[in-house]
């Protein structure tokens, strides 16, 4: 009953049918679900999407296109780190076989927002199946998936002060989707495993509470990333931000790049001993920037040290005073 | 630092090294993870299992099976249950091709416990790869991988009182398997995607309690089980009991066999009215009993009725007597 309700709540919220919400694992599982899918039961054999998905979409398409069941090709990226939308029609258009688009709402990294409608028509037609990692927009935007024309979406819960372990696949009732994972009847029979009571309430909790509180946040959140870039600006006159920083971009994230220089080789180290999180983007090792393969895929002339700032509703504006004061006593 | 401990813990507990085990959102994820790595990274071509195994491994057979990469056979049962392990010795010698052999610790609907040494002898004998479903056992048996000579087992955290959606896979550190999962790093790169931080804390610590007061509460428990087979003998002499009920059989399990008749087509609806938690076995809709695949499998010359009563350490001889009391009335 618990998740049969968190099921119709979050189904209310995403303006989406109950039948089309499935629980899973994660965000990680649900890309990997929708990939699967798309290749096994709906006949994809060639997958289009970016460099700069999160690692869930790229090494599942790279572990397919490795059994040499299907190919892929990457769409180009805008200078400011957009899809490249004219290359993605030209690509569609080009083909003969059966695709999948699977590009995300939003970059986890430099929070760049997709054209949800403009890449769904697209995908209409020609034909495409179309899946979107929004594990970044979900509980932070309002997504209506009845006017989204799209085949799955992936969300995750802790990406909105939910519980970490569990996650949705929405499925488009237009679709016949079969489950990765094989055994009891749980979701309809499309997600065997008995399922994790609490991280399915607490998910559902957590996306009404998001939505509830979503025009007071998000204009709370959006203040700070305005005010810490302009901060940066002021004090750091060598600082640059990586994607579309001031445009069409996540309000939860700020993307630096401070120049190369011996004081900036451990500038995340340093942040950290100050009690600073931020990311490089992805692993890094002994306090040295590895790069992320989405600031390398952006192919900047200059790619500085980039740092990935993120925000939420519990950071203050003297949070922000602190990074900027201690960022700009390391460089 | 928190998962490492866990890791810790539940590696010491099980004797295995911690390298060894992964976590997962589940038994049925680990058993599915097992089944594929053992086809696509072992070059297992043939599976041999049991028709009594739990549809997380059936099903996940089925499927491979359904897509012509590989072939199954099951082993033959013994009139009690147990797997008939000439049979299997003799569907091992046979085969040229490289085997999987995945029989469960022990059946979740009847008790049945397995010789893991003699299949585990059998399978290194006939160089094939043995995967167990340890659900039912882990957390209720002293379980030491270091002198179980096993590729793989499964194990869920609910099923000894931890939290649901968290298990683990064991890969034996001479097994080389990869992900089902695929995207970030987790898990050594063996599971990727958000781990279920709390799942993990909590499935080691419900396995800590479990073994620290596994003499007393494994006592105690056997002591209903007894106490309820003898109530049930003496107060409704049609009754049966599946499966090897008082050899080599579970504690935590009774596999009850009501005859036939206008009564007892109710009766599991019946009980449940009554606030008894009893189980058919599989899925029951409306109240009348569809039959178990378990129950089934073991071909018995008078079916009846059968009902799967579990036990735990919070339950007591008096709930004991209000089942017999309500199962002699309604009978």
């Amino acid at each position: 009953m618990a998740i049969e309700n968190a099921r119709k709540s979050v189904a209310g919220l995403l303006n989406a049918h109950p039948g089309e919400i499935f629980f899973t694992s994660g965000g990680t599982e649900s890309n990997n679900t929708a990939i699967l899918s798309a290749i096994r039961d709906l006949g994809c054999t060639h997958i289009i999407t970016s460099p700069i998905e999160h690692h869930a979409v790229l090494h599942t398409v790279a572990h397919y296109a490795s059994r040499k069941t299907i190919s892929f090709s990457f769409v180009k990226l805008l200078a400011d780190g957009h899809i490249d939308l004219k290359d993605l029609e030209a690509q569609l258009a080009g083909r003969e076989d059966k695709c999948l688009v699977t590009l995300m709402h939003a970059n986890n990294e430099i929070g760049n927002l997709l054209s949800m409608n403009v890449v769904s028509a697209l995908c209409r037609k020609y034909n495409a199946v179309f899946h979107s990692d929004c594990v970044q927009t979900v509980g932070h935007y309002p997504i209506d998936l009845s006017r989204m024309d799209i085949d799955f979406i992936s969300a995750s819960g802790h990406k909105f002060h939910g519980p970490k372990g569990v996650g949705i696949l929405y499925v488009n009732s237009n679709v016949q989707a079969k489950p990765l994972l094989h055994g009891g009847g749980q979701e309809r029979n499309m997600r065997a495993g008995t399922e994790n009571l609490y991280g399915i309430v607490g998910f559902a909790r957590a996306l009404e509470l998001a939505m509830e509180r979503y025009e007071q946040d998000s204009a709370y959140i959006k203040k700070l990333k305005a005010y810490m870039t302009t901060q940066l600006l002021q004090h750091l006159p060598g600082i640059g931000f990586n994607g579309d920083y001031d445009g069409s971009c996540l309000y939860t994230v700020l993307n630096t790049s401070v120049p190369q220089s011996a004081k900036s080789e451990m500038l995340l180290f340093n942040l950290d001993i100050h009690g600073i999180c931020v990311s490089g983007g992805s692993a890094c090792s002994s306090g040295a920037s590895q790069g992320s393969h989405v600031i390398n895929a952006l192919k900047l002339d200059d790619i500085g040290v980039a740092g990935r700032f993120s925000f939420c509703k519990y950071n203050t504006m003297q949070e922000v005073d602190k990074v900027v004061e201690v960022l700009t006593g390391l460089i």
